[in-house]
């Protein structure tokens, strides 16, 4: 960066850079899944309580702890995601801004969605409404990249259009599962749940768009291998 | 950056760096909109209870969770300005940290004042005490804005007048709008907290200066567009 | 940064860079000044109470709601005197990252002090400790100056004995009120209180480091002037 | 960074850049240490109670106090370990990625093991539960810097065998340490937390790594020591 930048100008020419918005979400994203783990509560039992009363009331805490893993892991599928976007997202405005907002905001809900499903794990409400806030957040997720790709709007001129839709297409598998999973919901909840479990997995495996993390550059433009 | 500049000066030679501020800032922001949701309590039901009593006392949290997303959007408004406001600031000072200090200690306040509004949406001081707390917040705010421009004091030497003023007006409507919102809280409270909502979706709206974050640097300086 | 320096060595050569600490210590005061309106607590009142009940309960938190200041104040200006030196510090080893470590124990114990001494206000035993955690917290950070400025070890070659006895200085002016602040503490607890509030106001003043942060670069290193 | 990759390349030509997993990391580790004081509740005294109600109720939470400092300081060291991980790893992929979150889920937990262990010192099981838990964290660490490392696959290719296998080691007596502790657990609990605190000093003592954080570099390539 040549110092009369640094003197002169705003800090970037095209636009806002992605730097804060990247940190604030970070920061949602760290607080919601670290803040998952209170729904366990320490459970009391009398200081003179045998040692298999405090066993059986910390083991009765699985279906929290099981929700806790699932939510834990679900939310760090969906920061990869948002971290994935931002590899080809090079600057943000205002619109973008706001739905990373609203995004954040159903991340945020994350703690409370889980702590019902924990305590209430047999409950249909309690399954819908976490798979509906799911949905709600994949979806959001899923608009902020059509909107920052959408004719290169906030991306490189050179993102091809063969990532533009893998990406897409992989977002939207997320939906998918979930509203399936949901449709059994009233019949067998817990089948339920361990479905919702899918759509992390499903986000971890490997994807040709892995392959563009690493490759695309060179792929594009061979002649800057040697840079 | 050149090495001996790396190993002998100050990482910045003119001023402190903005960046450890905005780090401590979003922090800030992060914690006190993720906070938010921890005003809803999931509710406490008999295990053997029908699933009409849990969706019951979950849908009776419809105040907490509507001040809970009139407060996530309007820190993330918040937000949005005052890192727009980083995007002309280039270097802090001690007054200049203090007067951010206050601002987020303003902000910190926010999931308290959240939940008073949520529990006692029809009380008069909740809601008054709500938007003083706004007014005050974004004042500081303005204050920032107002400390940072004057005299080019932080920002670089070609900064205009037309964007400083912009920007000002631009964050002195939220006053007008809370004390407008607030001068009927004593006789409708429920209008006065979505007349509150005017302001994010005010600040949200597309404005003059954010033609300024993409096209400034060009218009400005077009000796620099091959850069 | 040359690109085979990118590809083959480690990100930075002369020790670790100071980039992460700062960012966990970022966070830690982040959370510690965020939560400290957790101590809090919305007053529960019965949903057809009169105004005056609410509003009564509400300002009978003053003694937290001042605690609240005080600290958010306080940790504000140890954040400040942290990123001072961070100014100077331009790398780090292992001892550094355990000092900070240690430091920000006890910066994350604010949230309790505060909680304690806003509950007992008037008890001499809660300003005590208070008092004395603080004075800990402030040695701590004066030691962390002391050892990376000791001999240049973590700091550049070019840094002024002077500033590093000023910033010494001014750091251990907190201790010495913290200190005068108690002996009155099993008297006047609440002037004690009071007292306590001059650390950070002390800290805020302008002070001779200040003209460095600006002018030590220029004024050690003329002939950089142009770069 | 030229203009011509800002404006078309993705941000990294080489894999996903590792800045946004160690920010999202620095989160968690900074709130779930902050999250630790939490376990300290203000003991509830009457207002009119003597003085050393409130100091016995203070010191009664010597427990909760030895197991916050016992886990921040651990903490801290796992963050240190992490750290110097990521000052040789210069890029992540997907795999990567998923160990972090992965440990980031055995983190979060150690506020709850925490919290059980300062309220239950004295049995065996919340004495088992956290060597266990912290086994598992630190075994998760090591896997992650043997993928990362396993034919470079992530690091620079100088990076030698021998720091490899330095860190490899290091961070594998922690689980040793762990486990002799847990042997006594039925026996002495207190002295098997007392040796959970040989853990983190362990860590803590200067390593031959730490030379080579400093000298690595110049060490292996005398070439560019000029640069």
């Amino acid at each position: 960066m040549s110092s009369e930048e640094n003197d002169i100008g705003p800090k970037t020419a095209t636009g806002l850079s992605a730097a804060r918005i990247e940190s604030l979400s970070d920061g949602v994203f760290a607080i919601a899944m670290t803040l998952l783990i209170f729904q366990l509560k320490v459970p009391a039992v009398a200081t003179d309580a045998s040692p298999a009363v405090l066993i059986e009331g910390v083991t009765a805490l699985w279906p929290q702890a099981a929700c806790f893993a699932l939510s834990f892991i679900t939310a760090g599928s969906l920061w990869i995601a948002h971290r994935g976007q931002f590899h080809y997202i090079r600057r943000t405005d205002r619109p973008l801004l706001w739905i990373n907002i609203i995004f954040l905001l159903f991340v945020s809900t994350i703690p409370f969605i889980t702590a019902l499903l924990g305590q209430y794990p047999t409950y249909t409400f309690a399954v819908i409404l976490y798979g509906v806030s799911m949905v709600l957040t994949v979806l959001t997720l899923w608009f902020h990249w059509f909107y920052a790709t959408r004719k290169h709007r906030l991306t490189g001129a050179h993102l091809s259009e063969a990532v533009v839709r893998m990406q897409s297409r992989r977002i939207l598998t997320g939906p998918v599962i979930y509203i399936a999973a949901m449709s059994i919901a009233g019949w067998q909840p817990w089948i339920s749940i361990l479905c919702y479990l899918i759509v992390p997995i499903a986000y971890a495996l490997p994807s040709a768009v892995d392959r563009h993390w690493f490759g695309h550059h060179k792929a594009l433009r061979p002649e800057d291998s040697g840079e």
